[in-house]
């Protein structure tokens, strides 16, 4: 069967990581999308509650969107489906956990009406226009996870999402190694893999190890073990009520996105927790300490997460007691290593013992390392190799990788999001760049918020604001009164009572003797006056009313 | 010789980081004060240049404090001398390189003139009113540094500041074991150590494995090495210098601060660099790029740094080349990893071979590891210890490993900035709370940016500002014209478009319809109302003049 046609693979999404969030497939205009998930803000992109991709040329052509393949549950691949389907109201093809997580969150956000939904297992596939789509099992830190292949007229695609290489998993469930060499036996076009741990050597420990460093704390816990982690690590709340089980505690689930999870994963059977096992969280609030876990949210030490309150002595349904061990069961994302720190330190004021990564294996990663990454390039042999999923110095690395197991240099392509690649006659190249960037979530607007706000809140949040209300005259320009000055985020209230009687002077001095044509002049001689004064740069405005 | 008297343990400064910048030993009424130093800002401390220790307590005892000693020469020790002498004028103990350092550094401040500053070598002793001060040689990453046995009536203290026990230092001027031994036999009743890497198991490589990783890093790269590090890291100066000369290359400093410790360092024989490895900046970018080293600051992503600039593309004096190996030469600062990895993603975009510590070990710690803590315990045989230089997190661990080794459990004491310990009778116990936080120098101001206008700042930053100028007639309160209205950091010009006016109409009607009393009830209208429109809370300021 000879090749013909030209598959375009477009990388999206993600703050610098590409094909982080979304990644699509362009075969004789049918696209197929796989993913839309979301990312945390950056520290310097203030008052943002999330990231999604950028899918401007996607929406362009939203009628030739023929699917939305979804490879696991966690917010980083499904947390923008309600953003997409919105744009884009194309079926939806998931793992039934997956599908569930979805439908969790299309119905939260009211809109589940008009959603397709179709269930594939893991080993089944489906055709979706040109693209056929299998799907192959593969571990990660939530069960149900897939790689998917994807066939077209072009070639074989293989999309590894996050994955690892884990022979022991949680739900005892392994890789489909054979998919794997099948694939490789077929012939594989292009690879696409995760990135994220390629700077880090040898071969990620299976979840498993967890049991241990659990079973550990739970035996030494003498009043309550309150174990922080993300709502979507199925896999470690299953791990969490193991322990729960083994040590003759009851659990409770705190947090609404915990309690939806929990419950939809248990419906489906993907997670075993007997229902004596749960208890409610006003029921474990009266038990005795040592016989109460607590699974909750807040490992990344989010201020409005159940552990940030907890941390802060602000949460309204119980605060923390002496005794209590607090367990944050999941790795810094990047950015959030102070947050994390700072509430680590206050759990420890407040006599909890903290236990995190850092002082027992109580968390590991979900991603492959280097020996697993070069594993897969062996088991899957292909022509080309296209990372994805990590910062652009994961994927050089990534792809040095891939050149040191054999991989020609020629056939390894680093791109970043919006930079498009074309494979056809068995060759991959680049193609058009388009849109690559992200678009940030704030409140309810979504995309309102461009890089200018973001560099206006930027200097507001550095010096403050002075603002200057005068009326004057409009006759002979004089003041009719003194000038109003209000600042915020400036100087200290004792600092201002000595500073603003001078200012007021030197604006009156400015505008009565007609040194101004604009309030920009009155402005500008103001800006000058407090850097000289102060050494600092407030954003001055000025409002004028002439009467 | 019996004991007498009592001795008051004083930890002060740092950002959380507990007897980090500085720590204060008062006896008798007579006060000494160890280090002087500087932290750098946590990303949610906006606008803040640096954090000096709040030394309001010394302050209020000037005329009491009969010494200031240095214990080497890094920013975290000595960056708030100037602060210091201004307030409290007391002699400076240091030894020759830390002392050229803080001369260098008072210089710059133009505070040179009125500073007491005392030479006292490594291995040298000085009575500075009750308190004997044994100065004895450490390892750290900088040469010259020391720790302290400071003997009061009330007993002996060992003062350890941030140390390494490295076998091989740079300088091949190994720890002094033989005092440290020395004071064991005396009897110490009280250690002071550094906690920083207390959560690291093992023992912190030497130095010295840099070596070949520079070479390796140097016979690797084809075009010009650009080695950015700390100003302060003289002994990975003298490192890079020797991969430099080995190589056949010539180096050029770039960045005041670097131009500056080197020679200050090479002047007191510190570093061993021959003047004719030595070429000027402005020489170097005329050689052929395989003959140029530059070293220069900027390793941990600060934008305004020569490598942040360099990343930017806006560096004055020289731009990146492809060819360039840029290799940055230190840990991440806890806070910094977001900003360090964009600059990493950069550099690599603008085709630069990088190498930073996850690819290469170029870098490694300055301080012990929980062997070495271990090994110094031993070594010293304290009666007491007190966990110092590190957040809350790493002291309780430091504690955990002295109880391991056998210090007894009431013998060690976990505390955080400004809460005293009192030495007496052979004894430790809790003494005063004295404030013990942080002061943001911002500018030129000290002091004066406090907690309230921190809080201002960020709620400026997350969803910017809205205000609106209004005039009524002052007999019946209705408008004269218009609202004015002006915001910044909160929606896209396009967005005011289309909001503005509808505001404007919701303030008339309130205003007109005389449902107000006072400004704030009109900004709470609006607040809402933007609220309902948006889901965002921009700060609403409102200014009024009656005409």
């Amino acid at each position: 069967m000879s090749k013909h046609g030209k598959l375009k693979i477009i990388p999206l999404g993600g703050l610098g990581e590409v094909g982080k969030n979304m990644t699509a497939y362009e075969f004789n205009h049918e696209i197929l999308i796989v993913d839309a998930g979301i990312m945390f803000p950056r520290n310097d992109m203030l008052g943002i509650d999330y990231i999604i991709p950028d899918y401007e040329y996607l929406r362009g052509k939203a009628n030739k969107v023929v699917g939305i393949v979804i490879t696991h549950g966690h917010e980083d691949h499904i947390g923008a489906v309600h953003h997409l389907l919105n744009d884009i109201p194309a079926p939806v093809y998931a793992t039934p956990l997956t599908l569930g997580l979805i439908e969790g969150k299309l119905a939260r956000n009211n809109a589940l009406g008009k959603a397709s939904l179709n269930k594939v297992k893991a080993g089944g596939s489906v055709e979706v226009g040109s693209f056929k789509v299998e799907f192959f099992h593969i571990c990660h830190s939530i069960p149900d996870a897939v790689g998917l292949g994807i066939t077209t007229p072009a070639g074989l695609v293989v999309h590894m999402s996050d994955f690892k290489f884990d022979h022991t998993p949680v739900d005892g469930w392994q890789t489909d190694y054979a998919k794997l060499s099948e694939f490789s036996r077929r012939g594989v076009d292009l690879l696409l893999s995760d990135s994220t741990n390629s700077e880090r050597p040898g071969w990620t420990p299976s979840e498993t190890v967890i049991g241990p460093a659990f079973d550990k704390v739970f035996t030494e816990a003498k009043g309550r073990v309150i174990v922080a982690t993300f709502a979507s690590l199925i896999s470690r709340v299953q791990q969490v009520a193991d322990a729960t089980a083994k040590h003759g505690r009851k659990m409770a689930l705190a947090g609404p996105s915990m309690i939806d999870n929990v419950k939809i994963a248990r419906k489906l059977g993907y997670l075993e927790i007997p229902d004596e096992l749960l208890v409610p969280i006003d029921q474990a609030l009266k038990m005795q300490d040592h016989k109460v876990t607590i699974i909750c949210t807040g490992s990344q030490g989010e201020p409005s997460s159940i552990v940030g309150r907890l941390s802060a002595g602000t949460n309204r349904q119980f605060d923390l007691k002496p005794g209590d061990t607090v367990v944050l069961s999941s790795h810094p994302i990047p950015g959030n290593e102070e947050a994390i720190s700072q509430t680590i330190n206050r759990l420890l004021r407040r006599g909890a013992q903290v236990i995190y990564d850092a002082v027992a294996p109580v968390h590991v990663s979900g991603h492959a390392s280097q020996e697993e990454q070069k594993l897969l390039f062996n088991l899957v042999k292909p022509k080309h190799f296209i990372p994805i999923h990590g910062e652009l110095r994961h994927l050089k690395r990534h792809a040095q990788l891939a050149v040191e197991v054999g991989i020609p240099e020629e056939g390894v392509m680093v791109v970043e999001n919006g930079q498009t690649v074309e494979l056809s006659g068995g060759r991959i190249k680049l193609g058009e760049r388009i849109p690559g960037g992200y678009v940030f979530v704030d409140g309810e607007s979504i995309g309102e918020i461009d890089h200018d706000i973001m560099r206006e809140r930027g200097k507001l949040a550095r010096n403050g604001i002075f603002l200057i209300d005068i009326s004057v005259d409009k006759l002979n320009g004089r003041l009719l009164h003194e000038p109003e000055i209000i600042t915020r985020g400036f100087v200290s209230p004792e600092d201002a009572e000595a500073l603003l009687p001078e200012v007021r002077k030197h604006i009156m001095d400015v505008v009565n003797n007609n040194g101004w044509e604009s309030e920009k002049d009155i402005a500008n001689a103001v800006r000058s006056y407090l850097y000289e004064e102060t050494k600092r740069r407030p954003m001055v405005l000025v409002t004028l009313s002439k009467g």
